[in-house]
This record gives C-alpha cells, structure tokens and sequence, in this order.
C-alpha cells in the first residue's frame, strides 16, 4: 500500500505532490525497475483522493518517462539504472568567494554616493517609466536605442569636436561587451598592441579571446612610434586625452604620427578609448583623435561608468563606416545588451542638460578630492615619496617611493592594514624598473576623512621596518 | 588682423570660441605652417575682449600642438602638414541600415503590450528607486546582485527541481554574454555540438569566436545518440524541455543516455538551454536535465527575455561547481553587464510573487492565442496544409506545406504582402529534404485580428500562383 502525505504541502496541487513522492521513491531506489504501481483507483483509495488526481499524476510520470503502461497490466517503473542517485547540494559552508572588505580601497574606481546626482537620474528614471509604454518592453534595436545614440552624436560633437552621423554609434552594456564585437569585425589574424604599462583590462580581454597581442612601450608623449613600428602590430589601444595609469597626454604632433601610421596599411585600426576624457581640470580637454579621423582608422570608445556609474551599464563605439557596414552584417542577429529603461533614462539625462551639468560638478569635486590628497600625501612624514604625480587630469595620484621594500611587500603590509593600493608594476606586461615604486592612488569614492586615515595607515607600513 | 565672430555662439566662453576659430583656420589651411599669429594684445584689441581670454585660447592651442611659442618672437602655427584635412560628415542620404516594417512578423519572439505586466513591473521598478540609494550607483558584483542570484535558486526549486547555491549562478545581460564567458571556462580546443535543425543564434555565435562546431541528428526524442558518438564532439548545447524550432521534448531515457555520454569523458558538458520551459500547457514542465546532474556536467541557462520582455538584459547561467571555481579565476576582473537597477526589480518581482503569477496568466494569453492560429489556419481553404504541430508548449505552430515552391519563393511572395515567415530549412545547417517546406509561425506578439490578416495575405501567395 502506497500512502502518502499528499496535504498542507506549498500549496502545491495534489496529483504534483503524489508525482513528486513516487518520482523521488524512483529515484533514490525505493522503487526500483519493473516494480508495479498500484492501479489508479488502489491509489486513489489508499490515499483518499480521487482517480483523476491519480491519473494526472500518471500521466506525467508516463510522460517524462519514469513509468510505463502495458495494456491490461498496469503501470510498472521503467529502468533508469544508467543514472546515479541524485543528492542535494547544500550551500557552500565555506564561500567560493567573497566581496572584499576594506577600509580604503585605492585601486577601486567607484564613486562616492555624495557625488552621483541621485535626485536628478531618479526623477529622469520616472519620467521614462511615467512616459513610455511599448517601447519598454519591445525589444531594442541591436545597435542600441535611436534617441540616446542621437544624444550621444551631439554630445560628441559640443565636447570632443566629432561629427558623426548616429548611425555609426553602437550601445553596449560595458566595454567588454563593445569589445567582444569589435573583435569579429577587425581583421582577423591581427596583432594587438598592448601599451605598457597600461589599462589592466585590455591584455586580459585580448588572452579571454585567444588574440595575439604584444607590448609596446611608453614614452613621454603616449605610445612610443618607433617601437610601434619595430614591434608591427596592426590594432592599437590607446587613450590619448589621459593615459591610465601614466596620465600621459598625447600632443597634436604625436597623434599625427600615429594617424599616419594608421593609414599606412589597409589592416591597421586605432582604438580610442577616451574613458576619461572628461576629467581635464585646468584646460579644456583636446578634441578626440577620431575627429581628425580622415583615413577612416579611428575606433572611439566611451563609457558612463566613470562619469555616470559604474551600475549604469551603458558604454559605446562610433566605428568608422567600413567597420560599420561589416558590423551590421554580423551582429544584426544580437539583440543589444542595454537596457531600455537605462538608455531612455540616459538618453533624456542628456537632452536635458543634466549630464553635461554633472560633469561639471563633479569636475570640481574630483580636483578637491585630488588637491585634498596631494596635500594629506605632502605633510604625511612617513611615506618616503620622491615625487608627486599632478592633478590636472583624472582620479588618480602617482606617488614615487623611495624604499626598499618591494611592490608586492607594501601592497601586503597596507593590506593587514585595510588599505588596497594599485602600483605601476601591476599595469606593467614588461617590467621595467622605472616603472616600480610607484603607488597608484585612485581616489574617486574616498571622502576627506577616508583619505586621512588611509594615508596615516599606508605611512605607518614604512616607519615599521625602517 | 584677425577679427572672429566671439559673442551669441552656443553659450560657450569666448577663449573657446577663439580656440576653435583659429584651430579651424589651422586644419582647413588659412593658417599655414610658420604663420605668426597676432600678439596677445593685438588679438584682444582686435576683437574686443580681454587678453586673459587670448592667453587662454593661446595656451590650449599650445598644449594641443596646434601653435608653438618662441621667447621674445610671438606664436606660430605648427606644422600638421602629416594631417590630411578634415571634413566634416554629414548624415547618410541612404541610411546604412532600416528598421523592418512588416504587417505581420511570424519570425519574430517578441511579446504583446497586453501581455506584460505593465502596472506591477513600473511599482516594483519605482519601489526599488525609492528603496535603494547606495546600491543603484556601486559598481555591482561581477556575477550579478545577491538578491536577485538568492531569488532565482528559490524559483529554480520551485519550478525546475535545481536544487543549487546561489553562488553557482552568474547573471548577464543577455545569453550571449554570458556564452562569451562561458567559453572561456569549457575546455580550450573543444568541438561543438550544434542540433540540426536547432536554434540559429548558437552555430552564428560559435562562428564569432572562431569555435569548432559540427552538425547533429535530431530524431523524435531530440539530439540523437548514435550521431553525437559518430560526430563526436565534447560539448552539446540541448534544450531538453522544448526544442527550437521542432518542439521535441526529450523524455527521460534520451536524458539519462545524454548524461551518461556526459560523464563519460572528463572534458564533455552539455549546454541545458531552458529558455522555452515555462510554457507547457497540458501539464507541468518536467524537472531540469540539469536536476539530474551528478557527475557536474550540465551548464543551466535561462533568460526573461521571453516570460518578461527582451528589453529587459537580465539572463543567468547555473555553472558545475569545476567551472565555477575556473569562472572566478577568470572573471572576476569584469564588470557585471546587468543593470543594477533592473537586477534589483527583477529579485522584488519575483520575490513577491509577481513573477510566477505573471508565468501563470500569460501561459494562458498563449495557450489561447495558439489555439486561436491554429483555428484560423484550419478555416483557412488557401493554404496547402500537411499537417500543424500541436500547440501543447511553447509558441510557434510548425505548418507542413504540400508545394512546389521552394521555401524562398514563399518568403519572398509573403515578404510582398508585408507578412514575414520563417522555416525549418531556415535553422538547418545540414538541409534534410524533410525539413522542406515547413513554415514556423511565432504568434507571441500577434494578436486575434493581425493573425486573421496575415494567414489570409499567407493563403492568397499559394492561390495566385497554382
């Protein structure tokens, strides 16, 4: 007699919960090959429920295999002894991983809640919710939302001096994701060249996607052309207006060589990424290589991580109209990555002015945040600095040590701390000894009070073994 | 003299009007190499403003490269004779791609506006923006929110029989995202395998990273065994539940042979693609292949992009415990490419109930809107039917047609009539003469009336013609 507790269980109806008891007595072996179930009225009887309860219950079962029917027979459990036996999987009791926790984190490049304009996105957030209805939930155009790619055009052209026709702008949630597309419309069998040092992300990006990719190195004036041209890569990744980490600018007679360059050979294309263009603090900054463009060479890409957020997943690339044409052929099929909502609301950030307001805003906040630090770094007695870097352009300070100790032995000594500090070293694919000793202090979400504590504890990790 | 038009421009301060004035004059050739430029004060008298503001246009163009300075003799343009000139693009008279405008697309997997939970989705949406502060703008963690990885564990108890730590979840924006990464942790140098005929976006996304693919059998029970031995590849991408386009489903002796071929070599996955699992009709779905999965084998994915709208990025991946562990070595330096925002929505909506509700009353909507179809192509007298599928699951109807134009000749006459359908031979990439002549027909965003239309304007291509 089969009898089973077919109540009171999740609200579940019950002819799921009796083919979950026998499925389960199937599967852990109770009921084994060949075995005969009751007839559906026996069952029905046994358990006080009624025959089409059982039938139902059956029938998924027969459905999904578990059983099998033979006319005038009955119903019997079918062999299923090539599985194992299932075992549930609790939660991990030790984490597979886990955020980190720290009193200050240098090396992160978040924003400090005090500088997002909350009250501005949100009440632009309610407006879309509030205006659109279909266009919400339709699925987006592949190559991101028309209204923001028109934002973005006109943006590009008040602020980084591009003229650029919307429908070569293409919307992506993130970097990655751009970068990911890209690839499949550059020449294959290219080479890549890395900057070094450089952006972090970008080797790592290039080994993700097995591409062949080589260091370049850096000298005063950005990306060094004559070991370009001894090295010979065809793609070049470079972010002329503010080099990360070396803060480098690229000077109008610099980026004529490397336009040159790249109209020199049918399969040689220049990315931009202008991530941080936006953050020049004494001038304006200088327009973008892509507007003198002429080769069709250029590749910009930007994001609103930075000077949006980071949880606002939307980034962008204007290709030039070739690399355009192929992309449409390749990637019509994708849908687009970002949101709806998201670019919407962006979308009408910018038309109304709110975004290039912000950027304003936290230009000034982020050169205080920058003369704050130098200042707490200056009278700070303990770090043996030789040299500052400036803070006319973006978030971060370089700071040249004189120690002994190794990157890796202050990066460890700050940790015990609950300080993370970034060095030059880490941006490095070649190390060369002009690049170590050299902290990098990003500091876009450490707040005044932050700072202090975080510079005292660094100082403190060098009067100990001193 | 150099007289430029400085007030009324755009609101920007006058340095950067005369900055871009004589810029221009540089790029265009007006101002030539070794042209001395007036003096700060003759530049100021000239056009009436202040010589502070000359110095400043002076100093931007100094440090951009466009001029050059010599003690004692004044400023001259530079040399950018490597630069060739600039010119402006306007926007394309034939627009480099168009939106499609059909009467009726039966290709496509959109959904209807009455068919989304407008009014629910907004509160949640608006209760989260008034909820959260901090969390909308941290950049999020790199395999998605905690809430919404928490909710979707539960939902798969519930619904799929997975019983897994959220910390084996990862969330992107969208599949091909998150096959991006997944790629990166399955085993370098695999074969793929692709159903034939299967989903087209699978061997198209392989194609873009270059993978190795081959081609299997499908028969009534799905991927057939005996050809994935013979073609032998490591990694199968199945939709157990309800294949695309054929609507197979695989009953539980295919999927134990499945597993058992997937814990026989340390390098095979298979890829449990559940996009199409909520809509069952007659009964409910069976438990996820990935339910039965002892050996670590099975990938899980699934996305809202169909039980919530396509304009929401919000799909997920369920990873082996193996390639988890290889995912956090290899990921963690991305950013998650899912809105903050939406990920916190879409935890609310489900924790609520919202969604399964949701999943109930749509399964219905659809349900309906394939009966109605099938209705109206059984009334129909004009259309050469065969025979329909059932519509126990999903929604498309598969239509065998006995013709003799060729599958793109009907496209084409259909296209025509403003009606877009798609075929089996479509999703085919080894073309089997069974699979001729099958129409697929998407109804999920085509209601009662449009149905009625675009099946007539179908029917009238078949009797102009015989």
């Amino acid at each position: 007699m089969y009898r089973y507790k077919l109540v009171g269980q999740n609200d579940k109806p019950v002819y799921e919960l009796l083919y979950e008891y026998i499925r389960n007595d199937i599967l852990t072996g109770k009921l084994v090959s060949g075995d005969r179930l009751p007839s559906k009225r026996n069952m029905a009887s046994d358990n006080g429920i009624s025959v089409t309860t059982v039938v139902n219950a059956y029938n998924q079962l027969l459905m999904e295999g578990y059983i099998k029917s033979f006319e005038k027979k009955g119903y019997f459990v079918s062999d299923i002894s090539a599985l194992p036996k299932v075992k549930k999987k609790n939660l991990y009791e030790n984490p597979l991983y886990v955020e980190d926790n720290w009193f200050a984190d240098f090396g992160s490049n978040n924003i400090l809640f005090k500088n997002f304009p909350h009250f501005t996105w949100k009440k632009v957030v309610r407006e879309v919710l509030s205006t659109y209805e279909t266009e919400l939930i339709m699925r987006g155009h592949p190559f991101g939302n028309e209204e923001l790619k028109s934002e973005i055009a006109d943006y590009l052209y008040r602020n980084r001096g591009i003229t650029v026709s919307p429908e070569l702008i293409v919307i992506g949630a993130g970097i990655e994701f751009l970068y990911n597309r890209l690839i499949n419309v550059l020449p294959s069998s290219s080479t890549y060249a890395v900057e070094n040092p450089g952006y972090k992300k970008i080797p790592k990006l290039y080994n993700s996607f097995s591409l062949n990719w080589k260091s370049i190195d850096m000298d005063d004036e950005g990306i060094n052309m004559r070991d370009l041209e001894t090295v010979n890569p065809n793609i070049v990744h470079v972010s002329p207006e503010h080099h990360y980490p070396l803060g480098t600018f690229m000077p109008l007679k610099r980026r004529q060589e490397l336009l040159a360059w790249g109209c020199g050979a049918a399969n040689r294309y220049i990315i931009e990424d202008d991530f941080d263009c936006e953050f020049r603090y004494g001038s304006k900054p200088m327009p973008a290589l892509k507007s003198l463009d002429v080769c069709e060479k250029v590749i910009y890409m930007n994001t609103f991580s930075k000077t949006l957020s980071p949880a606002i997943r939307i980034s962008y690339m204007v290709l030039p109209e070739k690399l355009m044409r192929k992309y449409i052929e390749s990637t019509y099929f994708f849908t687009n990555s970002a949101s709806t909502l998201e670019q919407l609301a962006l979308a009408l950030f910018i038309k109304k002015g709110y975004f290039e307001r912000h950027i304003r805003r936290i230009k000034k906040l982020y050169r205080q945040e920058g003369e704050t630090l130098r200042e707490i770094l200056l009278t700070n007695k303990d770090i043996p600095i030789i040299s500052l870097s400036e803070t006319q352009n973006g978030t971060h300070i370089l700071v040249k040590l004189r120690t002994e100790l190794s990157d890796d032995e202050v990066r460890e000594k700050t940790a015990k701390k609950g300080v993370q500090v970034n060095f030059l070293s880490d941006f490095c694919t070649k190390l060369e000894a002009k690049y170590e000793h050299t902290l990098i202090l990003n500091f876009s979400d450490l707040d005044e009070d932050t700072q202090k504590e975080a510079i005292s504890r660094l100082g403190s990790v060098f009067t100990v073994t001193t």
